[in-house]
């Protein structure tokens, strides 16, 4: 869906969603050598280029330890997304896929999740190799990848 | 951090996000057998107990063909989460880690991500295994599992 902006045939049209039920801070920036929607990968790589994640305040303390994880969810917001399409062509084909069934950047919370390549952190710049978003696009939150990471705090009535 | 309200002992405290620069909108609401957050288990299990995801108008749609998928990822908002400490004590012990070096649901923005085991799907409810999150919970987007999914739209410049 990259790069499109409007419907194709055989797609189905919602309204735009009133989006009001909660709000989001942009927490950092992330600096990719992708300055077009139509020259993103369609999905990043491991061995892609380096990208650079930039932190900003309050948040910079919030990395605190993160270098103890080799790989890292990236969680952004497809800016130039819209919100509107809920069946969707991605072969521009006339075969209609629910949103549900699509890793596509147009869906009603267009946020993204991806798994990346922790290769270092320098103050507020934490620099990884996966991503496949634009330059710019804002940072939403990092997790370790829940693969290498267990729980600190003690358990409680719901695990078993 | 789950249960918690206060911050801690050793813990750092920010001011409160202004949370505008982006807007989410509800699609739905998640059933689970946890009404209290000191009862939910710290991380999803593929053998817990099925749980039902209520998806509303009008994204109902927007499941066409998410059966053909394993594995769903499921991203909610953790409405109960506070959002401003970001470097927290998980073991109350004193011994702090920066917020996203943890998968804590307190926050900047307070979103969880899952992957579970698609059961089945009936009309606007999809049933799944493998959710760790309270009764109630807002959706706020379901994709196939990236592991299973491959782009069905055409390579772009930045595939190499």
């Amino acid at each position: 869906m990259v790069g499109r902006d409007e419907p194709r045939a055989g797609e189905l049209k919602v309204a735009e969603p009133i989006a009001t039920d909660a709000g989001l801070v942009f927490i950092g920036r992330i600096h990719t050598p992708w300055a077009e929607r139509l020259g993103c990968p369609r999905q990043g790589r491991e061995d892609g280029p380096t990208c650079r994640i930039e932190v900003f305040e309050p948040w910079v303390a919030a990395l605190d330890g993160i270098t103890a994880f080799e790989r890292l969810e990236v969680l952004y917001w497809l800016h130039k997304s819209r919100r509107d399409i809920v069946k969707q062509c991605p072969k521009s084909d006339g075969v209609a896929y629910g949103a549900f069934a699509l890793r596509t950047p147009v869906r009603p919370n267009p946020i993204a999740t991806q798994l990346v390549k922790l290769e270092r952190v320098e103050g507020p710049n934490v620099f990884v190799r996966g991503l496949d978003c634009l330059d710019g696009t804002p940072l939403i939150d990092l997790k370790p990848d829940r693969c290498l990471f267990t729980p600190l705090a003690p358990k409680q009535a719901g695990d078993v």
